[in-house]
């Protein structure tokens, strides 16, 4: 038997399209990849009928009834009283929750006031949930076979409490058995074609390990899925698994589980004790953005320079102006000077450049927009590469750098 | 008595979250503005029994179902049949639609398959609206009172739907009169400063007239929403109440509708012939990333040197080795050099230089995590200003470029 979840959002704001619900589609994910299949999900107002209403019929179709919203201390407050009204129980103080909102107001130099020890107060036949991260706690109730579950709406005290606490619990009591995630990323390829690669294996794989295509911007992320009774048996099988595939696919994998690309490349430039300069013309500063998001990325990345005139490219980057004459702003020859002139001026070991025509003006019959060269150069080589995109400037930008955070993959990677 | 809606999002990929439902939310948003109230959102799969269910009981509580998704040529193509189901009658083919669609393969070399063909048949009781991207129509249904409308569920199709052949009819039938919207976009100032600023032209606001906060990352929108009888007359009478309100705020404003503050400075800068270079240390080419968004930008902005390592501060920007070890490269000093340095360099008019700690790591007592120095520069004055954001390193860099943009409006507004 499928076990199945039911979603309940609460919030007015919710429903005035002011905040988008990455909750829901957050816990989606993660139920997921608990085999829990999320048969709907619901978005209703600070409204007590409408709540009660919600809880009622979601009862009736699912297994589980997971709750963000309303558990704030103010006006909101409505999910917690309206779970006691449900459930026919009264109020009871959990004095250890009491004592860890005095304690975290005390550091901000806060009082308690009447409102703030409420949130102390849980129905009487819930199970607190510790909310690690903030002063409202999580809620776990079993009533007629059905689980409930009410969490705060605000994102990362959310994921705290269902990573922490429920997560956990959900497993212990739908699944029989363990669960075993691997997830393998990939870049530079498509889902059909990374499909028809690894075809032969994946309808031999058994039946106990499922494989799920995860497509996001530019990217395909495979997951293996694997249930048993036992997890180290599981985690062998599924790297036999990994291993099997990995020649076919190896070029595409840049990383497994929660790496990013431009954390991966981090890691090679660190390992291989070598620093990293970028020139940017139609990328604009999106790949230095990318690169530098990763937290102590200033150890191996000296900086970029963004040429976005023909100016800068000339007397930043020693561009030769008859090459921006001759072969255009957009070509081979510029993308190569570009990535060669910022790695001697910054005094890099590698560097990397794009110059292309993001649109939505700009292009030619013979240059369209999307027409982007990507060059990489370092002590021993230098190379570029040509690109069409599609789509928007958005897009056009987003694979650019997708693509020159790989073209830093594969050349520093291969020796 | 307020008109009632329901958003019903269809799609297994919405369930198993891999598909972020922005749809739901757009609606939402625009409902809202039209004084329709969303009253439920409900996402389900791709499952005829639970579809149909979906569509009975939400037309037993509101006035307008708007249903996306499920209208691609493919195996998803359920909503279509289930509408004619739900309604009890029959296809029709639309032979105007099977003429744009073969036109649009045409285009692409491509024959219309019989499966592709089915595109045009239409539920004979619904009102066909016209997609103006895409194959697939939208539908407007009534029946018993309830108004149903279908749309596809790619995003711009859904969009273009909406806005040009929805909104229209919806506002025609449920609104008694007009509605004409203005807003305000501000910058550097919170939801209730402005609120405290503003209050006594707030409460004297006429009934007919509605004022909305919408805060997003850094910014606060004021929403004038008027409902009457006449167009014009209602213009006038927003026109008449923004006047009265600008002296207060206009220091914060920096557009209104749909601009965007860095659309705002291209065009501040095209008005003035003014180019601009950026020096960026800890927005890490964040701030050059939101400049080159706006399309057209090449024509003001030169580029930017990131100077993410102090040697790229010394050699490309002329910091001095003395004020690094002295103040720190988190300083004014070494802001203002930037920012001079950067102007001359790069040959620009103006220049604006960030330097701050985005953290996780590198914060000290003197300069926690959030120390953020920008410093203007042009031809006549340099100048600096410090920052101390909270957070996390993404909203440190997203708010220290929204101030760095702020800072070139009100300097290069101001003579």
């Amino acid at each position: 038997m499928t076990t199945t979840a039911e979603i309940i959002s609460i919030g007015d704001e919710l429903l005035y399209g002011q905040t988008l619900d990455t909750n829901a589609h957050w816990i989606s994910h993660k139920l997921d990849e608990y085999n829990i299949k999320v048969f709907q999900r619901t978005t209703i107002g600070d409204d007590a009928d409408q709540i009660l209403n919600a809880f009622a019929t979601a009862a009736e179709r699912v297994d589980i009834v997971l709750i963000t919203g309303g558990l704030g201390p103010t006006k909101d407050d409505l999910t917690k009283s309206l779970l006691a009204e449900y459930f026919g129980v009264g109020m009871v103080r959990h004095e250890e929750v009491l004592r860890d909102i005095t304690l975290l107001f005390a550091k901000a130099s806060r009082e308690v006031t009447a409102l703030n020890a409420q949130q102390a107060d849980l129905p009487a036949n819930c199970q607190k949930i510790t909310n690690p991260v903030g002063t409202a706690p999580g809620m776990w109730f079993y009533e007629n076979n059905t689980v409930f579950v009410a969490m705060p709406g605000v994102p990362y005290e959310m994921k705290s409490i269902m990573t922490q606490g429920i997560l956990p619990k959900l497993h212990e009591m739908f699944s029989k058995g363990v669960l075993h995630h691997h997830i393998i990323k990939t870049i530079g390829i498509t889902e059909s074609s990374l499909s028809d690669l690894i075809e032969d294996w994946e309808v031999n794989l058994p039946n106990h390990i499922k494989l799920a295509y995860l497509p996001t911007k530019g990217q395909v992320k495979l997951r293996m899925t694997g249930s048993g009774d036992n997890l180290n048996t599981l985690k062998q099988e599924i790297d036999a698994l990994k291993m099997a595939i990995m020649p076919k696919i190896a070029k595409y994998v840049y990383g497994f589980g929660t790496d990013s690309l431009e954390g991966v490349i981090g890691q090679l430039l660190n390992n291989n004790n070598l620093t990293l300069a970028t020139a940017e013309s139609c990328t604009g500063g999106y790949l230095a953005h990318m690169i530098t998001s990763v937290p102590g990325s200033s150890r191996y990345f000296k900086g970029s320079v963004i040429a976005y005139s023909n100016e800068v490219k000339i007397t930043q980057l020693g561009v030769s102006t008859e090459d921006l004459k001759q072969q255009g702003a957009v070509s081979e020859e510029v993308a190569k000077a570009m990535a060669e002139g910022v790695r001697k001026e910054l005094n890099a070991d590698i560097a990397i450049a794009t110059t292309g025509i993001a649109g939505p003006d700009g292009g030619t019959a013979e240059k369209p927009v999307g027409t982007v060269w990507i060059a990489y150069s370092d002590k021993h080589k230098t190379l570029a590469k040509k690109f069409n995109f599609s789509r928007d400037r958005t897009f056009i930008v987003h694979w650019s750098a997708l693509a020159a955070l790989n073209m830093i993959r594969l050349n520093v990677g291969v020796k």
